[in-house]
């Protein structure tokens, strides 16, 4: 029993990798379970085995994504400390989180759909932004952060500078060494020697 | 003559602002002139009067979102002066260029693309980015900004910002009031009070 649940469970890890990189390629809609069949080698029936459809597999994939940034806003350094420097680890969490879970992530960012998975996605992306910019208006009221630039636009922007990371980043890149460090430095001191 | 000419011109605009708004919305594989047709509410044969087709409507649309930019970098701010400033006058400027022909640009955001005019696109804007990239360089080696983010890294998370406009930018959007001061204040002094 022990054996075939771990079996199984590395079954659905397995097909889910495979999946994510379908998606992204394809996109959500433009994926048949017929293209999921043949890029993972296995059957549709042994697909249907472990999950009820394509959409389950995008609810695991980019539930994959949000479980890693929700994670981010439950460490110790998010939870307890002055506002901006609680908004300075979330940063760069979710820049490493985007990092290390990449396709996932990048999915998670293109969900544009109207199925209720797609919804739901879109909704945890909206309240997980939403966190942040409460983080945001903190340290501002704290003093710590500028308050001429409008806390959600602050938020629009940080966010936009980070979700780019999907578009470029490589694993093994070059340019790529120092990533999470360069999106701190930019968002919190900006560009200009002092 | 002079007013058939005008009568032309002005045909070729409008067609062209419907066209944008079809390609961003259903992607310009997934338009046909069929879709074009319709939501011009002229006929094919009336639209082919003008273009030879929906790759020549690609290019005009895209070219307009280019010249836009590349014009950035031939004005006297950008060409004179500490390599500093003409960084942030190009900052500035392509935020505003970003906002002011907003479905021109995020259409060419969006091209990805095999045929030779999405190559083209493709092309142009890697080397707009370049020339961006080199004056981060220069400025760099001023001494004037940082030089502890590696620059390309550093380009790509200015435009990463940037370009994230198009994803949540609507005019008379109360949050956008601002948005180029905010991008350059960002940019290269950073969120944090001084």
């Amino acid at each position: 029993m022990a054996d075939h649940t771990t079996r199984t469970a590395y079954t659905v890890e397995s097909l889910l990798a495979v999946t994510v990189d379908v998606f992204n390629e394809r996109g959500y809609d433009g994926t048949s379970m017929e293209d999921l069949s043949r890029a993972a080698g296995i059957s549709k029936s042994s697909i249907y085995h472990h999950v009820r459809g394509k959409e389950e597999l995008l609810r695991l994939a980019v539930g994959r994504a949000l479980d890693g940034l929700f994670a981010i806003l439950a460490e110790p350094e998010a939870v307890a400390g002055p506002a901006v420097e609680r908004l300075e680890h979330v940063v760069r969490r979710t820049a490493e989180v985007l990092l290390d879970e990449l396709p996932y992530v990048t999915l998670l960012l293109r969900v544009r759909g109207n199925t209720a998975t797609e919804q739901w996605a879109l909704e945890r992306r909206r309240d997980f932004d939403h966190q942040v910019a409460e983080l945001l208006r903190a340290a501002v009221a704290d003093g710590a952060l500028r308050a001429d630039v409008e806390p959600r636009l602050a938020t629009r922007l940080l966010f936009g500078m980070i979700n780019s990371i999907v578009e470029w980043y490589r694993p093994g890149l070059k340019a790529a060494d120092g990533v999470a460090d360069a999106v701190v430095h930019l968002a919190f001191d900006g560009l200009r020697a002092r």
